[in-house]
């Protein structure tokens, strides 16, 4: 049971668990309902209209000849035939609508750029299944699931849409997208530059892979931000896993878990490793969602959660029972500060139904191989290092297919991607994405911007009446660079006529 | 029978017909034999060691773990560890030794660049056979043919010697190649410019595809070639065609053309289509490989055999059956000049064994549609519209596929490559491919080099006693051009340490 660990570990890239429904259900701790409820300050109704686009499954063959139906959302409210422009979502693992609803810059910035905005779902994920209600049963249908054929998607897409909406064919198209869907910004600014003039990739861990960053890094972030979140909390988390085991060591002990941790199902000395697992995924997921406001992303969350995990664990003197008496109210903050989970269910860390969790677990075997380990004493985990035949059997196991952990690198360049130009990297400090971010300008033109408040891709999310100043900063630099490249756009559109 | 003539027409590209032994036969006319036979100045032997790699069968997918032993060729006689840099030929549609051999520019430049020489074979060229024998026995292994495919064969080549190579990691490569293998080199560059830091695109048409230049400019070059090379000669070409029409509309007329022409089999009145584009395709490789010295490439020809040609085509005074005789003596500089065939086979315009005819034939059908038209009146052809729906259908029946022909264009950017940089694309004016090649600077590093003496990629040949003074000038542009890649990738690795 070792490399579900490392399945797990893996997930949180927005796409933990597999992807079951959980009937709702009853209660949590009432002092953990906030009521900000932030209001959008605007007054126009955010619609779009919902198209479908014929793809070939296969771009890269001839043999197969079938074609899907992919989903995308167009929103042309502000859109201006006279020097607007087309905001492009580079969709990513989940349902189209649910990253629209979170994504309101495209939105808050649509005014200012006179933008069609177009949120094109991925396949694979959400209704773009090439093979509809097949797909998922037969491993072999995935064989199209790669980011090649997803940029490839939005290359004729975008050609699509230039060449039959009148007014957008002369129009500059920027890539925009977070976490995964950010390095497909990125990389379809690099692979298609012909297609757009620039793009945004945020929260886009580019260098996650093949060992460009070191694998530690990630977890480190996340037990930074417990440790600053309040005094004593990285530790007694740290301490956490050795109470866990002594526990389940005892006669009891399991039971006495089971009933503490409000666990669905009765705790066997087979599950310990996966309850660990589980509980360690929730500490990144928060880490990831750690935003200032009360929010519904992978879960419903008061603002600033870890923040209130760490209430629950400033005390180093307590016994074993009550640190994981108290470990349990952190966990319940994320888990179910909605109230509706009767008990926890190790065997998910988020309920949302939106994430493509099946699909998203493929590329993670296939493509997007990412390297995470943990010493316990850099981080707040125990010690786990990163196996890589493990990860490759266990992923031949479950899919049929075995990893190539060097192909994201060897394809999309790795650290040498200096020659190309107009790609904004954001990356939010508390993010633990961040480690494998681009976090430096690299060129003129191929620049970062951090955001020491933010979480995973916050600067995508609409404009909020608690959000930290250097959001707003990292934002209206993004809306400069974007007002760029549709200047220079026009400009040297004009210079050749 | 309409279609064969524009597979016919598109076949000239490097690979026509379909690629039958001729048995080798008896005599051509003598006057024919021309004795230049330029020796290289070079006393080193230009060696090379062959070597083979695993490569996977399909880049894009992961269900197929088959792969395959792509081979090529390392000569690093001149190679420097210190300083030195790595020329790589992004081999085309053809065995690469016979590639090897009419590339002589990289060993001519060699020394002076302290350069390794790698020379790849494109996959189902040559002996890189994906499915060995069985690769033509089903058109379904023909799936894993793209430039795609290729591209990523030669990413993951570069890496494999970089980290295999002690010395090599640190250097520079450029990627170099002529005709499709120029395209290859290109579009090399701009998809994976983290492995190359510039590309040497010589006679590669880029533009040649989607109806990105008039479809008729090819065939006109064609034609100027013709005009130029001899007074009458390219309208004694021009009324050959109603000649031939009349001939076969004459009882006894078919058996005089296959007299007078010499052909293999009796001309049949279902056949004179096919004469006719068997002809027209001689006509265009004699454009293709107008060479100032006697060579072996497509054929064994003489020193400017348009030239040659011309001389039997002055008068345009002359009577259908001497006119038809002037032909013969025309088509026999180019398909008998070694004076090995007994009888012109109108299935063949070439007898080299090194082109992939029925691999290329299947490229065509698929990503490299090439739309080339004649009008009669801009050109010496019959006219000929470009009919896709007809060249479809044609390829549906030979390969059970369909063209995709705006695809190459959404992959690779059309006209649109200007954020691109480090690529030079050489044309020669001769060259009817020059037609659909960049001969116009794009921007400071995207520049074009013109050889008003040259043909088909006359640059990548080696030094010859005959270069007329713009094929000169051209390789020294090149080599300087190179020379400031190497120099800027030492510099900025410099600087970076």
């Amino acid at each position: 049971m070792d490399c579900p660990a490392l399945l797990l570990l893996l997930l949180p890239f927005l796409a933990p668990g597999a992807a079951k429904a959980l009937r709702p259900a009853v209660k949590a701790p009432g002092s953990l309902h906030l009521s900000t409820n932030p209001t959008s300050h605007r007054s126009v109704a955010q619609n779009y209209s919902v198209f479908y686009f014929q793809q070939k499954v296969d771009h890269f063959g001839f043999n197969n000849m079938k074609t899907f139906k992919q989903r995308y959302l167009l929103a042309d409210t502000y859109w201006s035939k006279d020097g607007g422009s087309i905001l492009f979502y580079t969709g990513n693992e989940g349902d189209i609508i649910w990253l629209y609803n979170n994504t309101g810059f495209m939105w808050d910035v649509a005014e200012e750029l006179k933008a069609m905005l177009v949120f094109a779902e991925h396949r694979y994920y959400g209704e773009s299944l090439p093979f509809g209600d097949d797909t998922f049963q037969d491993s072999r249908n995935l064989n199209f699931l790669t980011s090649e054929q997803a940029l490839a998607d939005y290359a004729m897409l975008i050609k699509h849409l230039q060449r039959t909406i009148s007014g957008a064919e002369d129009q500059p198209v920027i890539a925009i997208g977070g976490s995964y869907g950010g390095m497909l910004a990125a990389w379809f600014r690099m692979k298609y530059p012909h297609m757009v003039v620039g793009a945004l990739a945020a929260s886009a861990p580019i260098w996650q892979f093949d060992h460009l960053v070191p694998c530690s890094k990630f977890m480190r972030i996340v037990t930074a931000d417990f440790e600053k979140s309040g005094p004593n909390c990285s530790e007694s988390i740290k301490r956490s896993w050795a109470a866990i085991n002594r526990f389940a060591n005892t006669s009891g002990g399991l039971q006495w878990l089971t009933e503490t941790l409000h666990l669905c199902s009765p705790l066997t000395s087979e599950d310990v490793q996966h309850l660990k697992d589980w509980i360690s995924e929730i500490w990144v997921n928060l880490a990831m969602v750690d935003y200032p406001y009360e929010t519904n992303f992978l879960q419903p969350l008061p603002a600033w959660p870890i923040k209130i995990v760490c209430q629950y664990l400033k005390d180093l003197s307590v016994s074993d029972s009550v640190l994981l008496q108290n470990i349990f109210q952190g966990l319940n903050v994320y888990y179910n500060y909605s109230g509706q989970a009767k008990c926890m269910n190790i065997s998910e860390t988020t309920r949302t139904n939106y994430l493509g969790a099946l699909s998203w677990s493929y590329q993670t075997c296939t493509e997007m191989v990412i390297p995470i380990c943990t010493n316990g004493i850099d981080d707040m985990f125990e010690p786990h290092l990163w196996n890589l035949k493990e990860f490759s059997d266990e992923c031949f196991k479950q899919w049929g297919v075995r990893p190539r952990p060097s192909w994201i690198s060897a394809l999309y360049g790795g650290k040498n991607i200096s020659s190309h130009s107009n790609i904004v990297f954001s990356n939010g400090e508390l993010d633990p994405w961040s480690g494998g971010g681009v976090t430096r300008d690299i060129t003129d033109t191929l620049v970062a911007i951090t955001i020491p408040e933010g979480a995973h891709h916050l600067d995508l999310r609409a404009n909020n009446a608690l959000d930290p100043p250097s959001v707003l900063l990292a934002r209206s630099l993004e809306v400069k660079y974007l007002k760029r490249w549709i200047r220079d756009f026009y400009g040297s559109n004009r210079r050749q006529h």
